[in-house]
């Protein structure tokens, strides 16, 4: 498999990026290191999307961006314009969620400028398991993490949704109340 | 330190339930015997709060309810009455958000009924980690699995409500929309 470290220069460069506060802070430089040993590098060109909301078959992967842009956007069900959610930039994970459940894609991801990447597949996540259980453990309490820190970010603005229509609610109440 | 396992009936039981559909159904009874092995048993009378929103001292911790019942609720900045947001049963995970991120708790949790449940706190998953790193990747894989579905789950929640929020600002666009 051509792995991230047969290409020599970009395997330092994307370990260095996957301890970034943005990425997987928690690890050493050195187990990035042995982590980048199991991911992929990839070119992708600029407006090309590369994950599809909804897509069952990708069997799993999670995308380090090493240089460029991504957008990410969903179509939900009553919408037929795309809603960009976010732009991602160099030291962002991408589809990390995907990686642990292998269910379908919640969002599409578009590279917006030239893209370089650093893909780590479902398949190489296990292989790691196997070869250095110590490593990947490492990375899996990282992962873990960023899930946990994502799901605390989310919950909180469902929380705030639900408040205002709370009180939207009320409101309506004292208009429409029998006088 | 008084592990689950020593209690005998109570380990086989919460192996058992740690593989239930609503706990960590990736792991075997086998890996999960090895789980219960590094959690502690708890009995908790009717009534008291064992999480409480906003803690950051407990260090982290999960638990297992094996039996008896759960109240989650949360007090949000705009309110002064709790929130119940869940209710759960045996077979349930608590805490597995504060036992990754070690942050401050996003809700409380009280026993609505006598509880008797299985704590695995930060140490002892960091124990496992080390003892057994097979076994402990294994559950944090079962962790973070559980993690990405309430993310996607989380997620097309916060998407409904922001859909609905456009929809109501066209709304009222077209009310107030001068004629």
């Amino acid at each position: 498999m051509n792995t991230i470290a047969t290409t020599g220069e970009g395997a330092e460069k994307a370990a260095q990026l996957l301890i970034v506060p943005t990425a997987l802070i928690q690890l050493t430089l050195e187990e990035a290191r042995v982590v980048v040993n199991y991911m992929t590098p990839r070119f992708i060109a600029a407006d090309t999307t590369f994950i599809r909301e909804g897509d069952t078959g990708d069997g799993g992967f999670m995308v380090l961006v090493l240089e460029g842009e991504v957008v990410v956007e969903s179509i939900t069900v009553s919408r037929t314009e795309p809603l960009t959610i976010k732009v991602l930039g160099p030291g962002s994970l991408i589809g990390e969620v995907g990686l642990m459940d292998k269910e379908p894609r919640s969002a599409s991801c578009t590279a917006s400028t030239p893209l370089y990447c650093a893909i780590l597949s479902r398949a190489a996540l296990e292989k790691l398991l196997a070869d250095n259980p110590q490593v990947g453990a490492k990375l899996l309490m990282a992962i873990s993490t960023l899930l946990a820190q994502r799901l605390r970010d989310n919950a909180r603005k469902l929380r705030l949704y639900a408040n205002l229509a709370t009180v939207m609610q009320k409101e309506i109440d004292s208009f429409t109340r029998p006088q």
